[in-house]
């Protein structure tokens, strides 16, 4: 190990790489979040759908007003959110749903959710709106009805396991095929479930 | 005029009327924001329908993280909205509004919304949803549907006037019926354009 003078050790500037903010969501470089955000971009200028991502909610604490300039908050939190982060509508159905990434490489932790999501999505679900979760995990990005959330959801309260199995998950949700534009398609998933004349 | 040593003016504590935050909304010290959350919070307790308001788009630049402690938001700029303040389900249908509120005695001022928003009510029109605007204005609160608006919004672009005059609005618009709860019984002008069997 080099040391400089000053005790920090040497870097070599290109063997070590770069840590990307996300690395396990396929590598690219992109969250999920930015994926989604360009998939309902795409619905959006298209005429498909109308959904967005809410925003973040902030407790603004203290804003200052300078004068001849925009109001500047000085002092805000972050807060928990009380429904999911995406919703909209699509074909006159109203579309709610949650995107969450794991590294794990065995399973989904549920911690991931909590407890006022879970009940937003059964109270969705009893107004007969379309419900979901968009979960990256596994180099997969999957579908997931948040019935079937709500199953894995229960198990747990039941002193049952704190996250979903691999198997699971490839088991009860439904893989979306990643693709250029839009990136992640998951109307075709709600046209295949709610849509297609059987 | 009395005048305290130090230059300032004598003010008589009882005679001058504390200025309430918005004294044109019935004069009630509620803002119309209150009063809607009020009623989507009655709504969604008693299973009618899921609507929220959505958070205050925030642009946040600086976030410290004391040790042992939550991240403080240390610098951060309001952001305009895209879309509406309002959105959920009812029945099965997509719910989508904006609440806005003048002081203005003889007419509502078009300069409540922003081009954004109107592109954003046009999409969800014709996606299927339902969307409209509440207006608070003349000691009323009014139930205005978005193609409604639409039109006002179209002849002001024509050259047209910037404001819809209150008559104008009193014809075009349904007089929602203030209550102790919920509050601001939107639902029940939904359901009478709606839902009613005809």
């Amino acid at each position: 190990m080099f040391r400089y003078p000053n005790g920090k050790t040497y870097q070599p500037t290109k063997a070590v790489p770069s840590i990307k903010k996300k690395p396990s969501y396929s590598n690219r470089g992109m969250t999920l979040e930015d994926d989604l955000n360009e998939t309902n971009l795409y619905y959006l200028t298209n005429s498909i759908a109308v959904i967005h991502k809410k925003p973040t909610p902030v407790q603004i604490v203290q804003v200052d007003y300078p004068a001849r300039s925009a109001a500047v908050i000085k002092e805000a939190y972050f807060k928990q959110s009380s429904t999911t982060d995406y919703n909209g509508i699509y074909k006159g159905r109203y579309i709610d749903f949650e995107a969450k990434e794991t590294k794990n490489q065995t399973s989904f932790p549920l911690k991931n959710f909590h407890e006022h999501q879970i009940e937003h999505m059964k109270q969705v679900v009893s107004q007969d709106g379309i419900c979901f979760v968009i979960i990256s995990a596994f180099d997969e990005v999957y579908f997931l009805e948040a019935e079937k959330l709500f199953y894995f959801w229960n198990r747990q309260k039941q002193n049952g396991r704190k996250s979903i199995r691999k198997d699971e998950l490839q088991e009860s949700a439904y893989s979306i095929s990643l693709g250029y534009t839009p990136r992640i398609d998951y109307i075709k998933i709600i046209d295949q479930l709610y849509f297609s004349p059987s």
